[in-house]
């Protein structure tokens, strides 16, 4: 292991490079004890240099080309934190990587796009490429499937991977209010981006969740085919049905290995309300991980913010200060198998069913005839008093059935005249 | 790093032992995926070379006396799962280190007694004390504490480290049952010892906790000046007098960095029924870690068990196949500083008492004298009706106080003619 000092490019210094910065500028004596050498920071990059970031980056070479770094011979280890799964984040880091430079990223876009690609390349160059960062900042499941299960096989991982959502779910189970207006609030605090698809449509879980999958399974990852659903259509009434039957609301990133293939799959579900995923709350993410020894392991904590999310970038820096470097997929990337998803039309479950109907004489009738033609068991069945000839919700739970039954039960219910709204569908996870 | 195969002996097969065998014998085209190289066993030593242990010892050269595994030069790693603090556990550490040879071992005594000693000679030898499996084996606690989060300061741990505590007061809270009673059911069942004395006294927490506290903190492990404090005390009547305050009672492992020293004790206490902790039941084990920049992290897994515990002892195996060896308590043994330990009297803590008092007018008056004496301020009383000049119970929290106060009061308390038994008290943890 080499005593020289291990010095570190930073390339994009926002939130979470300031957080890197600050790191190594205030606990450089604990670093130096905790990996035996100095860690410091040599250039950065950055789109404005004038902007106030609070902390100084007078010390450092700065690079108004981020790429530039990938070629700089004052530095060992790129840490990229541009983000996007193309362009100059891609660029840097690949050049990096080819110039054999370490890499450590928060990019979880470029690695679920990329990451075979890179790693192979980090392999050639006898490198690292690591992402810790990339999937819940504040807890290093990464390190913990890549080396503290490391002896087990992966079965099932069941995670909450957006604090967004989890956040604007939480809130509206605390309060009763509707999406709309407490993701309003969610972006006036912060905790949501003017423009938040990302989060609440499940596509930042879904990329967390095809790189977990990934290492767990030994797969390439890979973003096609994954189901892909986010919280946009749960309403205040679902959470409160689902309080009455006993379960909470989350957006689950689930991934399993059958023997048929991988289950990949983010979408909200019903969970028994004394879970543990269930019992997460507000911006916090958390994972519980199924093995063949280890048996079953929760964790749970901050799933982003500067502080968190820097803490798992120097983590990985820590790392390779002490020389620890690996096969960024714990297995040679040549040897990732493609996945062989399971169709989500197979995949078996119970359902919630929330329906809007007219409440005429006759519908229940229908509606229970739609079920038994796909050969749908009802397990129960909520409807609030209304007055006759007006609007209903109705709120039923299937037992066990399979995706491709309730989806053709749900399109003949849709097509019935006393239905005046699209069905709103929502899956169960019983553990 | 080598790719020549990593080489164990392993001395101790008892049920961990076989786990561990059983790993490397069925994964063993995982583990060279994940490492590399292959790992192979080539000598053991037990005690009884004729009992069944599910697994065949045969390919494996036998040794009688353990500690010669020290000095053959077919061993790359000893893998000790012998336990006890002292003799041939001791020796054959110490012997292998000075030997060169890596050691990889789940004896949490021996670490918590000798850790300092141990890992100097590790370091002077430049090979690896791993132990892992030593606290929570389900739980990779220690690669979280030495890698995961170690770009943070820690500030606190709040650890359940016994399952057979944990149990015992779980199925007490479910049935209502006595003490005595479940521990007896938990003898019979496997979960407790014949003499359960290590495990409801709070030693083998103790040893737990001593190792947390000594990895966080960066101090030498040290026993000595611990509050350790078991379950005996503990009656049905506490665990349902809990219930009706709104808290759980549990066995804590609680070390925390103060300005003025760190807090390290073992003891029961009543915790808020939603706390993470609180919820923690059966043989689970859990770690909440407050950290600096990270924010709070809690993880739950099995304590124990013969493949969670292999799971622990392989990972270390397997982070050594990888050649990621370290200082054993992250910073050099040499600089690990003394603890200063904070007093337990200096504590401050809301407490519960129990006390069984003669049901005679005036006695209230006189407790609550006996409290206001010493400056402690009652937070909530209970006492549940009897008949007059009966016994009764009266179950009281107090405000926050010091453990000194509170001991004054409860001397005091004692003395009085209309209190029957010795008051029992209990601390209350609220966060």
């Amino acid at each position: 292991m080499s005593h020289a000092p291990l010095r570190l490019a930073i390339a994009g210094i926002g939130t979470v490079g300031a957080g890197v910065v600050s790191i190594v500028q205030h606990h450089a004596a604990m670093l130096r004890q905790r990996t035996g050498r100095d860690i410091i920071i040599t250039a950065v990059s950055a789109r404005d240099r004038t902007r106030d970031r609070g902390v100084s980056l007078d010390a450092y070479a700065w690079c108004d080309d981020a790429i530039a770094l990938a070629q700089r011979t004052d530095v060992d280890v790129v840490v990229e934190l541009m983000g996007g799964a193309e362009g100059a984040a891609r660029q840097l880091v690949t050049q990096s990587l080819q110039a054999g430079k370490h890499v450590v990223t928060a990019n979880k876009a470029l690695i679920a796009h990329h990451g075979a690609e890179l790693s192979e390349i980090a392999e050639a160059s006898n490198v690292m490429l690591a992402f810790e960062a990339a999937v819940a900042g504040g807890i290093p499941i990464i390190k913990l499937i890549k080396e503290g299960l490391s002896a087990n096989r992966y079965e099932r991982i069941i995670g909450i991977l957006n604090g967004t959502c989890n956040y604007i779910l939480s809130v509206m189970e605390r309060t009763g209010r509707d999406f709309a207006d407490v993701l309003a609030e969610a972006q006036a605090l912060g905790y949501a981006e003017a423009d938040p698809s990302f989060d609440i449509d499940g596509v930042d879980a879904s990329h967390k969740l095809c790189i977990l999958s990934a290492l767990a399974f030994s797969t390439v990852p890979n973003l096609q085919g994954m189901h892909c659903e986010g919280i946009r259509n749960i309403g205040a009434d679902d959470i409160l049905a689902a309080h009455e039957l006993g379960y909470r609301i989350r957006l689950l990133a689930v991934t399993v290995q059958r023997p048929e293939g991988i289950e990949l799959r983010v979408h909200p579900a019903l969970m028994p309300q004394e879970n543990k995923i269930a019992q997460v709350t507000d911006v916090y993410n958390a994972v519980h991980l199924f093995t063949s020894h280890a048996a079953d392991m929760f964790i749970e904590g901050r799933g982003a913010g500067r502080d968190a999310t820097a803490s798992a970038v120097m983590a990985d820096v820590i790392d390779i200060a002490r020389g620890h470097t690996m096969l960024p997929f714990m297995v040679s990337a040549q040897t990732l198998a493609r996945a062989q998803l399971v169709p989500l039309d197979a995949f078996d479950s119970a359902y919630y069913v929330r329906l809007r109907v007219r409440d005429t004489a006759g519908v229940l009738a229908e509606l229970t005839r739609c079920f038994a033609d796909h050969d749908i068991s009802v397990a129960s069945f909520i409807q609030h008093a209304t007055h006759p000839n007006q609007e209903a919700t109705i709120i039923l739970t299937t037992h066990i059935t399979t995706e491709a039954k309730v989806r053709a039960a749900l399109v003949d219910i849709k097509a019935l005249s006393s239905v005046v709204a699209p069905p709103c569908m929502i899956r169960i996870e019983e553990e």
